[in-house]
C-alpha cells in the first residue's frame, strides 16, 4: 500500500516536470524554433501527458496520498532520479546531447542545481534546449527551499536539525504548521525573485531570453549560463553586480525573506548565520581584490573587486557562474576561492555545500567543547542567536558534515581511478557535492566535465545528488535498517 | 606559587633535554669529531647544566611539583617549545643552521617527530648534528606516548576521550594508577622496541650510527633521515622492510604491547583501531602497488608492493621516510598518499594526525545517527570494541576533529598567503599538522622547507605543534576563560 502512495507522488512530481516541460515547449515554438522544439519535446511531453492522465485517471475520491517518514526519505532521492530521467529525454531528442550518460548528467547537474556541464559549445544549442536546461536549475532550487524549509522539518532529524539550527528556541518557527501552505509562500517568494532579477537584467541590455535564463540559474544557485564565457560574456559591470547581489540572496535562509514580510526587521538583522555568511563573502572579496591587484591582473581596486565579489559569491552561494578564468589568477586569490568551495550557502536557501550555519554551529562547538578542559565540571552549550542548542542537535549536525566529508575523500579516490590528479579529483568532488559547477585544474573555469569516463560522470551525477539532499536522506536508503 | 611549579617542572624537563644533549656531546668525540662537537654543544650543555644545577640547589626537602589540571595544559605546550628553544642551540652554535627561525623550524619538527626538514644538503652536516636531530625525534615520540597515554588521561577531556576511545569499558584501563610507574613501562617497551630495530638494521649491513639515527626516527615516526635521499639511499629491500615494520609497530598504541606482555593477546587482535589501521595500511598498499605496476614504474608486483607499502606506511604512521618520488608516480598512486594524510596512526601511538580511532569513531557516529531518520524514537549508540561509547565522548572527539579541520583550513590560507599553489599550501599544511613531513608539489619528497620565508616557517612550527598536541591543549591556552 506504502509504494501504491509512492508512486502516486512520484507521478504528481512528474506532473509538475512535464508541465514545465510543455511551456519550455511553447516557448520555443514562440521562439520560433518550431522543428527543434517539435524533435527535442514532442516525445517527452507526451511521456509526460500519458502520466498526467494515468494519475487522474485512477484519483479516487477523497484520496490523499500520506507518505509515512520512512517512504518520505525513498520519494525525495526518486523525485530527484525520475525528474532527471524525464528531464534528460529533450536533451537526448533533440541531439544536444546523444549520450545518455551525458543527458543524465547534465539534467541531474540542473536539477540539484550544480551547473557542472558537459557541454563543450553551449552556444550552437537551440534556445528550447538551452531554455529547458535553464527551467531544471529553477524547478531544482524551487524543490531544494521546500524540501528543506518545508518538508524535511517535519520527516525527521535531518531536516529538524538544520531548521532548530536555523531558528532555535522554544518553539521551532515553521511559519505555519502546513507544508503546502508554506510551499505556497516560498514559492512566491522564489518567484518574486526572479522576475524583479529578470526586469533588473533586462534594464541591464540582456534579452528576455538572456535575463530569464540567468535568472532562473541565479536564484537556484545553479550556474547554467547559455553563454561558453558564461556571465563574463556580457563584460557588463551592472549585469555583474546585479547577479552578484541576486546569488547572494539566494544563498541566504528564505525564512528570512517571510521574516521580512512579516515586518520582523530585527529577526533578519540578528540572524547569526546570515550575518557570518555576508561576513565571509566581504572578507573573501576584498582579500581576492587586493591580491589580484597586487598580482596586476586589473589596474584599479574598483575593477579587481567587481571580478573579485562576483567569484566569491559564485563559489560561496555555489552558483558556479564565472566572469573570469581564476585559475590565472594569484595563488591567494585561487586558495580563498578553494576554501569557499567547502562552506556554502545558509540553511534553507537553494545554496549547496556544508551550509554557513552548520559550520558555525561547529566550531562553536569546538570551542566550547574545550571549556571542559579548564572547568571540567562546568556546564557549556552552543548558542546560537543568543538560543541555546540542544546537544542532540548540534551531534547531529557533526554527524551529517562527517560524512559530508567522509563522502569527499571516498569521491576524491573514486575521481583518481580515472587518472586524474589530486586538485582535479578533489575539487570535482567538492564542485559535485557542493553543487557549485567549476573547480580547479581539469575541472577550472573554462573547461568542462565531458572528458570523464561514463563511469566518473554516473558517480558524479550521484555525488550531486548526496551533496543536494544533505547526504542522510540519500545514504539512508542504502542502510540494511531501512528496508526491515 | 603555581608558576613556581611550572617553572620548577620546566627545568626537569630541560634537565632531561640537557642530558640527552650531554650524551650526544660525548657521542661526538667519540665518533672523532671532537672541534665539531665542542663548537656546537659545549656552549648548549653549559645552559643545561646550570638549569640542572639551579633545580636541584633550590630543591626543597620534600618538595612535590604538583601542576593543576589547568596548569598542565601550559607545561605541555611550554615543554614542547622550551625544549625546541633549547634543542636549537647546537643548530645554531654548529653553523649547520646559522638562521634561529630555520634552526627553530627543524627542531619543532624534531621534537613534534614531523620530519620536515628545512636542510638542502644533509649529508655535508657533522655526525654529532645529526644524531642530535635524530635524538630530538626519539624523546619528542617518547614525550607523546607518555603524554597521550599516561599523563593526558588524568588530566581532562581531550586525553580522557582518547583513551576511552582507545579502550572503552567500565574500568578505564590506565594498566596502573600512578604516571610514573606507566611512564616507566612506555619507556621500556619504547626502549626495546628501538634496540631491536637497531639491530635488525645492523644485519642489513648498516653502520651503528645509521641504525641507530633511523630506528630513533622510525620510533617516533618522525622522518629525519642522515641521507638526501632518506631511506631510498640504502637500496636495500631488507632495509625497506624492517622500517616498513617498525614504522607500523610506532604507529600501533602502545598499550597493546603492554597488553601483549601480560599475555593478553586476544585484546590486542580483537582492537578494532589496530584492525582498522593494518586493513588501511594493506588496502592502500595493494591499490598503490596495482596502480604503479599499471603505470610501469615499476616491472615486477614484488617491488612496487615494497615500495608502495614502504610509502603507504611512511604516510600513514605520519613518519615521512621516502624510498622514491612519488611525485613522479601515476596519479590514483599520490591520491590515496594524499588521503593516508588525513588519518593518521592510532591513538597513544608515536603517529601524528587525526588517528585512525578517531576516524574509525566519527564514521560510526555519522551511520548511527543515520538510524533516526528510520525510528525517530529509537535509542542508538556507538559501539568500539564491542563496548558502548558515551555519547559525550563521541561529541568530544567531534569537536577535537572539527577544529582540526577549521586549523587545516586556516592554516591553508596563511601559507598561501605567500603566493603557494593550493596544494603547496594545503600539504604542507597537511604534512605538518599530521606531522608527516613530506606533502605534495612544491613540498613534495625530494624537496624541503627551506624556500618559506620566516613568518610560514614559523606559523607552520606552531602548526606542528598544534597537531601534535592534538589541538585542545594548545589551543586552550589562548582562550580567555583560560587566564580568568
Amino acid at each position: 500500500m506504502e509504494f501504491k502512495h509512492l508512486i502516486r507522488a512520484l507521478f504528481g512530481l512528474l506532473s509538475i516536470v512535464s508541465a514545465c516541460m510543455i511551456a519550455v515547449f511553447a516557448a520555443g515554438i514562440l521562439l520560433g524554433e518550431t522543428t527543434d522544439a517539435i524533435r527535442s519535446f514532442s516525445i517527452p511531453c507526451m511521456v509526460g501527458i500519458l502520466m498526467i492522465i494515468v494519475l487522474l485517471a485512477t484519483k479516487k475520491q477523497n484520496e490523499k496520498a500520506i507518505l509515512s517518514q520512512r517512504m518520505g526519505y525513498l520519494f525525495v532521492t526518486l523525485a530527484w532520479v525520475f525528474a532527471t530521467l524525464l528531464g534528460s529525454l529533450p536533451f537526448i531528442f533533440s541531439g544536444a546531447i546523444p549520450s545518455f550518460v551525458d543527458a543524465f548528467f547534465e539534467t541531474m547537474s540542473g536539477f540539484t542545481t550544480t551547473g557542472a556541464t558537459i557541454l563543450t559549445d553551449i552556444e550552437v544549442l537551440p534556445k528550447c534546449i538551452l531554455l529547458w536546461r535553464a527551467v531544471t536549475h529553477w524547478l531544482g532550487g524551487m524543490g531544494i527551499v521546500v524540501l528543506t524549509v518545508a518538508v524535511l522539518p517535519l520527516l525527521g532529524i535531518g531536516g529538524r536539525a538544520l531548521l532548530e539550527a536555523e531558528a532555535p528556541g522554544p518553539q521551532v518557527d515553521k511559519f505555519t504548521p502546513r507544508i503546502s501552505e508554506t510551499a505556497k509562500i516560498l514559492w512566491l517568494i522564489y518567484l518574486g525573485l526572479t522576475v524583479i532579477e529578470i526586469l533588473l537584467l533586462m534594464i541591464g541590455g540582456m534579452s528576455l531570453f538572456d535575463a530569464a535564463t540567468h535568472a532562473f540559474a541565479t536564484m537556484a544557485t545553479g550556474g547554467f549560463s547559455t553563454k561558453n564565457l558564461s556571465v563574463g560574456a556580457y563584460h557588463s559591470a551592472y549585469i555583474d553586480i546585479v547577479i552578484t547581489i541576486f546569488m547572494l540572496f539566494a544563498g541566504l535562509n528564505f525564512s528570512l525573506y517571510w521574516k521580512l514580510l512579516k515586518g520582523n526587521i530585527k529577526a533578519v538583522l540578528k540572524d547569526t548565520e546570515a550575518r557570518v555568511y555576508i561576513l565571509i563573502f566581504l572578507a573573501a572579496s576584498i582579500i581576492i581584490a587586493l591580491n589580484l591587484l597586487q598580482g596586476k591582473n586589473f589596474l584599479s581596486f574598483g575593477t579587481a573587486l567587481r571580478y573579485a565579489s562576483f567569484q566569491a559569491a559564485s563559489i560561496l552561494t555555489t552558483t558556479g557562474f564565472v566572469t573570469a578564468d581564476y585559475l590565472t589568477w594569484p595563488a591567494l586569490a585561487q586558495t580563498v576561492l578553494f576554501i569557499l568551495m567547502f562552506i556554502g550557502g545558509c540553511s534553507g536557501s537553494t545554496g549547496g555545500g556544508i551550509k554557513v550555519g552548520r559550520i558555525t554551529t561547529l566550531i562553536k562547538m569546538g570551542f566550547t567543547e574545550m571549556r571542559y578542559l579548564i572547568k571540567p565540571r562546568g556546564i557549556y552549550g552552543v548558542f546560537i542567536d543568543g538560543q541555546y542548542l540542544k546537544k542532540n542537535v548540534v551531534y547531529d549536525i557533526a554527524a551529517m558534515v562527517i560524512l559530508y566529508l567522509v563522502s569527499m575523500i571516498v569521491s576524491t579516490f573514486v575521481v583518481s581511478t580515472g587518472g586524474y590528479d589530486i586538485l582535479t579529483s578533489l575539487s570535482a568532488t567538492l564542485a559535485t557535492l557542493g553543487n557549485i559547477g567549476p573547480g580547479f585544474a581539469l575541472v577550472g573555469p573554462v573547461f568542462n566535465y565531458a572528458f570523464f569516463p561514463d563511469y566518473i560522470k554516473v558517480w558524479l551525477s550521484f555525488i550531486m545528488l548526496l551533496g543536494r539532499l544533505e547526504i542522510f536522506t540519500v545514504l539512508v536508503i542504502f542502510t540494511k535498517s531501512y528496508w526491515k
